[in-house]
């Protein structure tokens, strides 16, 4: 059976399931998106696009971002990173003040929202000008430039009082080297930045090819880098759930409040699903399902 | 023995510890206070002053303006004011977020900073110029206007992140109604008012005499409420050690981290010691051993 | 106005609230306890003795215990007991194993279940039979010899998986002594205890008169210690509202789930009211309120 | 270069870090091990065995046995056994708590001791002999009866406090079914298994052949579940490093502080490496270190 075919049966078996769960409703301009809507994407190592759905339909990425963030300062600053931020999964929701208050200002892991905004305090570090670093790194991987959603962007500074209360913290532990206010605008820009399930695929395609852009061959991270941001997408890319994503689905992701989630077949290929909606968990339930029946049909799992 | 004979005493049998511990040093202009001072003073109900030693020297008041804003707070809000800030011991150090996490950002006491941040917030609602209204309630007490020193106030708040990171978080559960930024100002000011033993045993008058200015008979604020006002600084007053302070002490007290410690005897008289150097709970400790021997030499322990 | 005549309008008063909350029902002896009861006692620094309502009827008298076995411990131990047991309040709810974890088996204070319980384990190294020190301790301030509830007691050990859970971990940290069952069985025994508001205020009398047993003089502890038991009733007494009681009643006082509360006017009374039903926080409703009535008349808050 | 050339390599590789870290010294038995010991043994989906080093010496198999205990608790319960034991990753220590106590008895999952506890609570249900099956399992997996170390399982017990706790914990909280004792005397006697490396890697075939006994084909649980154990493994087994342990060596493992670690490469072999010494996290050093160069050799990783 093609994996043509196996997306679209699958979403044809998601779409009982599109709209159930609730839009991230924090923000007006992530509330407002209409939750009846689901695509998938794949980006194989061979360089091929399988779509279905709404694959092209621009979408907010917001924590997939994180792992975005993370190659870059992994690739700038090496193991250094990791005497700043940890490798273990957070095991408390993942905006918690409480383990970092008492990890002195440590962030468990960079893919919760603490790590990624130290990683963003790294990246002001590394480059003059990091956001345009993120967005450009995209436009190398797919060939077109990405946006951010200004509204989004404003929005999330606007009652983002949580990401300022852990931006504060690690500022008074001596872990950010940069003024709070600039950390959290480029990390509150880098959330919102737009993209679609066949852009996303295409992004990531360097996790699922040892560290190379697909085709191209040019080698983006190490090809021991790539699996160890893929190991951290298994224990920590899907929030307070990490353990049950592993256990149902069994692949590397990385989720968003956006809806969209991408996902890792080591050595062959990266996926994007997307559906508005959003469990209690914060992840989509729709592409979660989606990316279920995925292993369980094509016996993908990494376990 | 006269109360002028006894604080004498205690000033001559403390001498040794003065100095013992270590002045805050988290700001400069607190780090460079020299530590071998010490003053203690008594305002009785019926307007007696005693001093003795540096009871005439200014320091910084830090932490035991929380009761002034408390006062203020409950005369202006009364019940009202529980609804956002609770009445119970931290249990846990004075900056701790964890509790202000797990508690939803309502604060445990307004005695702890983000209690006192809480109730800087409800000063904004009550009063167009809550720093103005805390100066002249001192200058009310006192007859002489107090001052900010404002490079206490300037470091406080280039280096209180954690103070910040508080206040982020009751901003994020909706619970402090200004901009961060403007509640931290009146904070970081009312922490720097400076004052010394006498007069701060003049400002805490009322707290010993059913909220009546001692001589003039000002009802400052109802009997009702100064008796949980000294309740409160009896549970709340000294950091993570009330409960030893109750236990060695025996009198409501709040201590700052300029070395001053406010106790009230009630129904009889205030009484500030003050010694710069602190010991590990944040409280001064010659100032704390003063007050011990005070009550231990008098009886006049509450319990 | 009378003692007599203030305490019976107070049980007048209180009438409508009597049966609100809710009897204790973990254990079959104690829900079965007829919820609309109260009593109320006083005794006095001369001996006098008033009472209203059900004040002889027997109650399981419970957590206050817990000042019967720290006075005891006290006695024998004096300052070495504070290695063992802190004296802060705990800040979280009464049974809390997360506190006792973090701070290695160290309780908090005497008066919740793990500072009794290792308290229990102290007077297992003072007396050969802790239980009979208890009871004749008792006796001897009432005249007349309590009985223990056996089949209470039976329930408590059938049902304190709890209190073992706590009890094993402070074993696991080496402050517990004896073996975890024998520990167990003084303290579910100790709250098993029967007793009366008329003989819970004599027993306590002691803590009114600076540690000397009203009527005879004798010294039951010294006057120094008798005023720290009450300091710290005032701060950990109630569970985790020790501040809101101190803030509404502002005595020090001890409740216990079986309904009673004693509780101190320093230098004049001890005072034992009664009804079964409790709150949220397990202190009796009518209890309490007949407490902050009292203070409320009396103006005899320590505050 | 073959799996045996690859693993002498590995042996000469660590034997400098052999006996680095610190033998388990809790209970006697553990401590006297001699630390200077390497072991390690391979077996693949065809069932050929390699071995390296003392990888016939048998050792305290202690948390490796959770994984068995899992196995036959999902056999039997199948989902419902997710009612009573999480799937998520601690984000603590091993032994902590604070966790099982806010998340009301049920533990994180089931490779912690809380939660091992919890499943040998669910074998009680299921067998009237769990232990019988636990030691028939690993026989019917490796054709050898193996022991149990009964001065390991009685020192277990005696110093086994803060298991007591947790299970005590999870009794009052309703979530064992029987007796403490009971329960633990399963949990303490499993953990006393004695083995070697190439009888563990016997024993986990089945994880690295999905679900099948590797040779006789025997299905010992559903494919399906078998990735599933595997999964938990990868988040969940190694203790409070299994991010590090993912992202330093990539596979599926369970350690134990006897100083082995079962690893597995799915669809291709189980591995068992074994050295006594351990590092902070309570994993061996040298046998995490055998297992990293052996993925990093192989590429193997599943990232």
């Amino acid at each position: 059976m093609s994996l043509q075919s196996i997306i679209d049966d699958i979403a044809a078996e998601v779409a009982p399931l599109v709209g159930q769960g609730k839009v991230a409703d924090y923000i007006p301009a992530l509330a407002c998106v209409d939750p009846c809507q689901f695509g998938m994407a794949i980006y194989t190592k061979d360089g091929q696009i399988y779509q279905t759905g709404d694959a092209q339909t621009s979408f907010s990425i917001q924590s997939i971002s994180k792992v975005l963030g993370l190659t870059l300062a992994i690739d700038h600053h090496g193991r250094q990173l990791w005497t700043r931020v940890g490798l273990e999964p957070s095991g408390d929701p993942f905006n918690s003040l409480v383990q970092l208050e008492f990890e002195r200002g440590v962030p468990r892991n960079p893919l919760i929202n603490a790590g990624a905004i130290l990683v963003a305090d790294t990246l002001l570090e590394a480059y003059d000008e990091p956001l345009e670093q993120l967005l450009s790194f995209i436009e190398q991987q797919t060939g077109s430039e990405p946006t951010i959603d200004s509204d989004v962007a404003e929005s999330e500074k606007a009652t983002g009082f949580r990401n300022e209360a852990m931006a504060s913290l690690m500022k008074s532990f001596g872990n950010l080297q940069h003024p709070v206010d600039q950390v959290l605008d480029v990390y509150f820009k880098q959330c919102s930045i737009v993209s679609t399930c066949v852009q996303l695929a295409q992004t990531f395609g360097f996790l699922a090819c040892d560290g190379c852009q697909p085709v191209s061959g040019h080698q983006v991270v190490t090809s021991r880098r790539a699996r160890r941001i893929n190991a951290l997408m298994l224990t920590c890319g899907t929030y307070d759930r990490a353990g049950e994503f592993a256990f149902e689905v069994g692949l590397p992701a990385k989720s968003g409040v956006g809806g969209g989630i991408v996902a890792i077949v080591p050595n062959q290929m990266a996926i994007c699903a997307w559906s508005p909606a959003l469990g209690e968990s914060g992840n989509s339930v729709a592409a979660t399902e989606a990316l279920r029946l995925f292993t369980q049909r094509t016996g993908l799992s990494i376990f």
